[in-house]
């Protein structure tokens, strides 16, 4: 006799078999598929996003959830097995509203849209996307109405990505944050331009590579249950907590962009790898939110990574990797170098004074889109528009522009606004960890970053998606998401670089 | 309304989605995977399996197939619907014998088998490997059973390969073929050493890797629609025929090893991607059956690749490449070396007088595991007498005896005949090839070969899986398998190269 939790226990697992299945698809088309496979390719992905869709949504799932719910209320509400039925009939409301052919029929619109988009991005031309990008917007207006009613037609969205937040929410927040963020900004622009013409020079790729691979090795990624690779747009993806795989993308005239990029999706990794195994083949075995999970890798990509302490010690090596690239600079000046703030066209490379800018701009448009009050034929003009008033710079083609991320061609909307929460989650639990250890800052000027990762593992890591990503926040640093602590980080930082 | 037809069709086509994830779950784990995925792509390989085995052998498809098998009787034998649907019946017969839990079983088995072979490999140790393959032995086993009453145990295994041939036939067939090489192989010892030396020396891996895929871009791979990775041991794997992928290996002091590998594997791919697009998304989009598969690579491999013609346009690139490996030495002893004669450990490096052999040997063991007769425990030694019988030598390591073949650790029993019955194939396809391309032999002087390639699209790739081996060897050829063109090809070549 197999009890009913046991029963659900088997579904729940195939059915994360399943999804990791669909990772490695997606991973695999992104890495090293060639173009001819897309065709075929998007049928796999289609199948079985379906499968899993339907399996997820059975009349059997809902019987076995109609009878454990009651159950898991009665259980300790931090064991695994609470957590997992609970979450689990959470995704079972929101799915159930949604017909399997739908699920199936924007799985290939995607793999559609990706191939598009990458041609679009070669040719220079945002009107070879434009067809697949209607197509995935008003099926993303499709999707948001099976949840009506609804305040915002984008709630539905953005609450796949960090669920229970609303549009109106992270309005408030950005509307605190903005002002704050543009007066700085203003601040910064007064002071001497930073030189950082070093950092233009030509970095060869496989020094940048090692370069990175210490840095995240010392961090604490573990390569026996990860990997990296070169992708057109750097990601990270799991398929398992023994298998969390990144990628990277080098430009040989901006070394730092392939570094930061690997520190950042390194911090996403040792997320996933950080995860309980006892929540292995669950769908609790992931990040509480992409908020969360990005305040992990902006964690270690900028309050880590852009520190002062951190190049204290790795400085040198980097000089040593690179000694006619930087001869002569010295770390005070590298270190300015790689904080120098300034307006400039891709998200990813953005400082961290200009960063949210980048966000703020893409959520207005994306729920512009999803209103209907911009067009996708005029959408490269609308970015543009907005570059200028923003951050008073204008993309000069549209692979700097408005083809610059790959989230649209992957139906990912709703997901933007999740880079700038996470930033001021990063901030918060930064806040936190200073408090509990107060040498971090110390360890980090010799290369000692194990206390740091320890922390995290034990207060954010190990718990994968068990708790609410609010409830996980506050859990952790006390209070709900907060723009305070990253603008006190923020200023604290650019007083002393620019002299304020 | 969907017609019947259309819904068997539909399902066929999911269900060719989902194993084509299952192959790419598999590429992925002997690529690219860090050893900690083990545990969790044995689940996912094990649910892939089990969905659909659970989708392929329902009722539904069984009711469909008993309305259709009638109609597709009545159809045009050669049309696409009548061979899909005479070929699932036949599928479906077979597969429905056999429980779902046991399919899932026996993949998570050989995921485990696969992890413990590397590790064999690399400690050089059977016992290692010893407790997996007792059960992946034991699991085939259980596996024969279901379809008693058979004249053989070893029958079920060999059919899942060659459908409809009998382990008696192979054993004829092999009987008549075994005295004919022996005595080739006494005339052959009885004649000086060829002095391939150069072949022994350091030839670095760019260059193997470039040369490789210069003869396989010139023989016709289409590289849109495939690519070529690295791997323990060389496979060809198809996610569609829009994206048939090959791996190679290196040895810095055999250079002839990765180059064979890497047209033997080409051949194998060129098939998968010379497929009719009308048969996509179907079962019948693969090669008719493993030995008819291996006649292809084989016919790259050998027939093509170890000629002299192919060489006179080949051998001054070679050169080219290599300077200082191969300074002094001539078209002629080039020529002679690669194609010497030497009893040796290592099936896929085996010359063309004694590959066979190796396979014989492997069809016995398999035999005696099977039956009972021998046990795991004593495969090994097992594996060491016989070598010493059949080829004068005894390994002098695991590695390069019981370990080096990745079969029996991925299940694959029932597999080896159709190696020594694809060199067979190719000797026929071959005879019959030049019939109708008299000039053959002189455009592979000119590097040309997209006439080859395009009699094999023609007359073989372009069916898949549309036509049963025999009857497509017998369409091709005029009769069934037989071994004495391939002893006729030998008997030529040796008796030019060693003057018997």
């Amino acid at each position: 006799m197999v009890s009913k939790l046991e029963k659900f226990k088997q579904l729940m697992a195939e059915l994360t078999d399943l999804n990791r299945a669909n990772a490695l698809a997606g991973w695999d088309q992104q890495v090293y598929m060639p173009r001819g496979g897309a065709e075929d390719r998007g049928h796999v992905l289609a199948a079985l996003a379906g499968i899993a869709h339907e399996k997820f949504t059975s009349e059997e799932m809902g019987k076995l959830l109609d009878e454990l719910v009651p159950e898991a209320k009665q259980m300790d509400p931090e064991s695994d097995d609470a957590c997992l039925i609970l979450r689990t009939a959470h995704d079972y409301a929101k799915q159930t509203k949604v017909p399997t052919e739908k699920v199936a029929e924007f799985a290939r619109a995607t793999t559609m849209a990706e191939v598009a988009w990458e041609k679009a991005r070669e040719e220079n031309n945002f009107k070879l996307f434009q067809d697949e990008l209607q197509h995935i917007v008003e099926l993303r207006q499709e999707y948001a109405e099976y949840f009506k009613p609804y305040d915002h037609i984008y709630d539905p969205l953005l609450d796949d990505f960090e669920p229970g937040l609303k549009t109106k929410e992270v309005q408030a927040i950005f509307g605190k944050l903005r002002p704050q963020q543009v007066e700085l900004l203003k601040k910064i622009a007064a002071k001497p331009v930073i030189d950082d013409s070093f950092l233009h020079v030509a970095y060869p790729e496989q020094g940048q590579w090692d370069f990175g691979v210490d840095v995240i090795t010392r961090f604490g990624f573990d390569w026996n249950r990860g990997r990296q690779d070169k992708s057109v747009h750097p990601f990270t993806t799991s398929f398992g907590i023994g298998d969390a795989r990144i990628t990277t993308r080098f430009d040989a005239e901006r070394a730092a962009s392939a570094l930061f990029s690997t520190m950042h999706e390194g911090g996403h990794a040792m997320y996933e790898q950080g995860i309980s195994r006892t929540l292995a083949r669950t769908p609790l075995a992931t990040g509480a939110s992409m908020a969360v999970h990005e305040s992990q890798s902006r964690l270690w990509e900028n309050i880590v990574g852009r520190s002062l302490s951190f190049w204290k010690f790795f400085y040198p090596r980097l000089q040593k990797a690179f000694p006619s690239q930087l001869a002569g600079v010295t770390l005070e000046q590298y270190y300015r170098g790689i904080n120098k703030v300034e307006p400039s066209f891709i998200r990813t490379e953005a400082d961290e004074a200009t960063y949210n800018l980048h966000i703020m701009l893409r959520l207005e448009l994306e729920i512009a889109l999803l209103e209907g009050s911009l067009q996708v034929k005029d959408l490269s003009e609308a970015w543009n528009t907005r570059m200028k008033d923003y951050l008073g710079i204008i993309p000069p083609n549209d692979t700097l522009g408005v083809l610059q991320d790959v989230h649209w061609s992957s139906g990912l909307m709703g997901y933007f606004p999740t880079y700038a929460l996470g930033n001021l989650i990063s901030a918060q639990v930064w806040e936190k960890v200073q408090k509990d250890i107060p040498t971090v800052e110390q360890q980090f000027e010799v290369g000692k970053f194990d206390e740091l990762l320890g922390w995290l593992r034990k207060n954010i890591h190990q718990y994968g998606a068990k708790f609410e990503p609010q409830v996980l926040v506050k859990r952790v640093t006390g209070t709900g998401i907060d723009p305070e602590p990253y603008m006190r980080y923020l200023t604290k930082k650019y007083t002393e670089i620019y002299h304020l």
